[in-house]
């Protein structure tokens, strides 16, 4: 028997189209399909990959809670791996899909951890949220010598202060819940004019607001960014 | 008649694989496929996109020289933003294929400057080189808050010191040239053991490099760059 490989796939930021054609054929090859789901509602990965799964394949929901504590969490994916194990044992080649792109801020990461030194391992990589924001808002992230940085929007005040003085292009992750604090830091460090932010891009309901300072009363959502880049 | 749409396509690292179903579907479609290509060689950009090219449909090469000055490159982009816009104004579709991402420091950045107040524009997103070197030499990109910094191998060494002493992970782009000056720099900074250095992800001729002190001879590719991650 061939030994069955664990895959790791992204299936991009939200438009089905942005799925690539390896992560499409694979979903649709594979014997078991694997996906974060949360307790609230259908998995957002699941959707976005719908139409290439098939009827006879096994699906496999792992209930990852979003702001749960690490310890939680840890043991989650430590049992999601224990099954993902026993299915790849089996001879059967498991998926796990992965909104964004697996390597980058995803879940994957925990389960390839776990799994690695077992089952092959093959990665498909996936658009990420932020080529996503940066087409649909149509500011260029980077040209030439530019430098640019990723940060996730709950670092500390003087750390995103440092990274909005230091680069080019300055992209800040999971920004919604902090949108306004975040917002008021990018106008002390002086680039209002250069900064835009975006609520899921490429999908159905993607909002873009090219002035910071007029964003919508309270929190954003999860999925949601600030795009700040200098226009040579 | 309707207006003619011009299209930002990312055509991914270099697997056609890696292709989005998105990309594949306008490349078909478009009356114009134009493409950067050079003067001793096919386009590599072309050459990915292949497969779902028409026989039907105008191709479009640009001569973008990789290292031309500035001025050279400018007069180039700017006939091809006037060839374009006839080809537009003519109400025909003209997509523009790109390597990796069309707005990391792709070159439909200069053509998108030169024609989006004239005619409609729609930017398909492409999978980064870096996100297909994460993916075949199974390095996490970045976890939970890590910052990641991403910078051309061209940038002034403390430049490049003080992103390797700030970010958990430093992507340097375009590093062959100057590959073993790079990894010096990487090692001076202590960080030699989190690094990689891979050329062509992706590719036939990919290759991956975990022990960064060891690297063939001689400078290597323009498709390169080194991965340095921390891994918490």
């Amino acid at each position: 028997m061939t030994q069955a490989t664990f895959y790791g796939i992204g299936v991009g930021p939200g438009d089905p189209e942005l799925l690539t054609l390896k992560a499409a054929r694979l979903i649709a090859q594979v014997d078991v399909v694997a996906y974060p789901s949360t307790t609230w509602k259908e998995s957002t990965a699941r959707s976005i990959a719908q139409a290439h799964i098939q009827s006879n394949q096994t699906e496999y929901p792992i209930p990852l809670p979003m702001r749960a504590d690490r310890t939680e969490t840890e043991a989650i994916y430590t049992q999601a791996a224990h099954d993902i194990d026993h299915y790849l044992t089996q001879g059967r080649h498991v998926a796990f899909l992965c909104l964004g792109d697996p390597m980058l801020y995803g879940s994957f990461v925990y389960l390839y951890r776990r799994l690695h030194h077992q089952h092959p391992i093959s990665i498909v990589p996936g658009i990420n949220s932020f080529s996503a924001a940066s087409a649909v808002s149509k500011i260029p992230l980077a040209t030439l010598e530019q430098s640019l940085s990723l940060v996730a929007g709950s670092i500390p005040d003087a750390a995103l202060i440092d990274a909005l003085n230091q680069h080019d292009t300055v992209i800040i992750l999971k920004a919604g819940r902090h949108r306004h604090h975040i917002a008021s830091l990018i106008c002390k460090a002086g680039r209002t004019q250069e900064a835009a932010y975006i609520e899921h891009a490429s999908k159905p309901e993607q909002q873009i607001h090219h002035n910071i300072t007029q964003l919508p009363d309270g929190p954003g959502t999860y999925f949601s960014l600030f795009l700040v880049a200098r226009q040579s």
